[in-house]
């Protein structure tokens, strides 16, 4: 058994564990799911003077998230977690609001369809006209930043390959927490982190991956960023947690990314959890690697 | 061929491409490998107001560099590259004042024991001899960093895991520039990279290995620190260069790292060749990248 030395993140890994449900609980359904993390995206506070508003962008539905003192012109374009079948701007709703505080800048949420109900690369396209429809309405690439975690990290990621292969300028950065980037689940960490790992499982995202896929090939570098050729995208940050099972992912996207000579920064913060910023209230560490990240994105703003 | 995007990058590769002796010349011996790097060390300048003196540090030769205006109670130990057979605190002076200079920090560079004269493990005694003597005088570990360069990064994550073994107090940090940290060669970048790192080749690194080790296992983790258990160590930054055949023991480095649950950040330059920041005079990335590393520690200073 391991033991922390972050009474905070012990006291995280608590809650999660009275959280799950008992032995021989049937497994909850999608809509289950989907509640059940729009919910918790509720609890969660707003900076103060934070407000947010409906939108549409490129005919996806979005939610605009403007902090007090965002600075004119910038722009995070925020894509949510989910495993590619839940989540919403509602779930990530004080996660995308903390973000663009420390990153002085309004942000919009893209509410992109999701399996099973839509198949890949419904998100991925998703994701391509929210951002057009971010350029057609003025904001300049290099005042506008991706970010996104879990599924929605991959999704940035195979943002950037969209960008390159339909030929629209690069954003000034991308920054990805906990990205889940190969869909066929090859990551040693799988294995290495199955114990300390409290959240996610190689049986789950297999399923979720079939949702998402329906059966389409996982190498699919749209699907699977880790299989793709980033040469001429963006610079990228990297935030992971050191106890996932998505750990190698991020070790991999940043092996491939300097292979492309991509600049890429990747962190990896000790006995964190997979996209703990979610934790932001009551997680030091959350609110450090918030703070770093923010001064990242100021800094690719500022050009 | 490669085309590169930093002009200043390319004025480097066409100094490197300068110096290279004709086909046919012979290989410079050990004396003149020494003597050439030692006569680059006094082109760089100093930092206005630094200075630099001998000292004795736990009866290993070194050399005291103070920059001006550094923290009372600060040190940085630096551990030169030279592949373990070359090198100095003459060599790297300008480095050295550089980065003492960013961290507000005294330094103290050790000319450490090197093949073939001193095999293994004559470097990594040495290194620990001059960070028991900085306790031992009153520094206090969490004001004292370790950096190093190419075989003196490889170095400074051997010390890290010597202090474990022998029951010293982890530093504040190990900062690494391209670390040579796999002394069996047995990284991709070996291949992926030789068309486009300049200095590095795996025939050369075996050679060195060879002159270092005097037929001793290369798998010692003291001498190959990938395959060395880092829990419990300080935090670390990597920086590297995409160029390097030595790209991937910083990509493994940082898998190795991040299992072992230890606080790591790998910067990866694109473009950049192996140990670009001493190239600080004419190229920019070098200076940011110095600067950034100059924050890191500053923060880790601060605790």
């Amino acid at each position: 058994m391991t033991s922390w030395k972050d009474p905070e993140i012990a006291g995280v890994r608590a809650l999660l564990a009275a959280r799950q449900p008992g032995p021989g609980a049937p497994t909850p359904t999608v809509a289950e799911r989907r509640a059940a993390m729009d919910a918790a995206g509720e609890i969660g506070a707003l900076p103060t003077g934070c407000f947010h508003e409906p939108a549409t962008l490129g005919g996806v539905k979005c939610e605009r998230v403007v902090p007090h003192g965002a600075a004119p012109g910038r722009m995070l374009l925020y894509l949510h977690g989910g495993a590619y079948t839940a989540g919403s701007p509602r779930s990530h709703r004080p996660l995308v609001a903390r973000l663009a505080d420390v990153a002085h800048t309004v942000a919009v949420a893209a509410d992109y369809r999701m399996g099973p109900e839509h198949r890949f690369p419904a998100a991925v396209e998703d994701a391509v006209a929210v951002y057009r429809a971010l350029l057609d309405g003025g904001t300049e690439p290099g005042q506008l930043i991706v970010a996104g975690d879990s599924a929605g990290g991959g999704l940035a990621l195979a943002l950037a390959l969209a960008l390159k292969a339909e030929g629209l300028p690069q954003p000034a950065g991308f920054f990805v927490i906990s990205p889940w980037a190969d869909l066929t689940q090859s990551g040693a960490s799988y294995r290495t982190k199955a114990d300390t790992d409290p959240m996610i499982t190689k049986a789950g995202l297999d399923t979720h991956a079939m949702a998402y896929l329906g059966g389409l090939d996982a190498h699919d570098p749209l699907a699977s960023p880790v299989f793709g050729d980033f040469e001429g995208v963006a610079p990228i940050l990297i935030q992971t947690g050191s106890e996932e099972a998505l750990l190698s992912d991020s070790i991999t996207m940043a092996d491939v990314l300097a292979h492309a000579r991509v600049e890429v920064r990747l962190e990896v913060w000790p006995e964190m959890i997979h996209v703990f910023h979610a934790w932001g209230g009551g997680l030091q560490a959350a609110r450090r690697a918030i703070k770093l990240a923010g001064a990242w994105m100021d800094e690719k703003f500022a050009g």
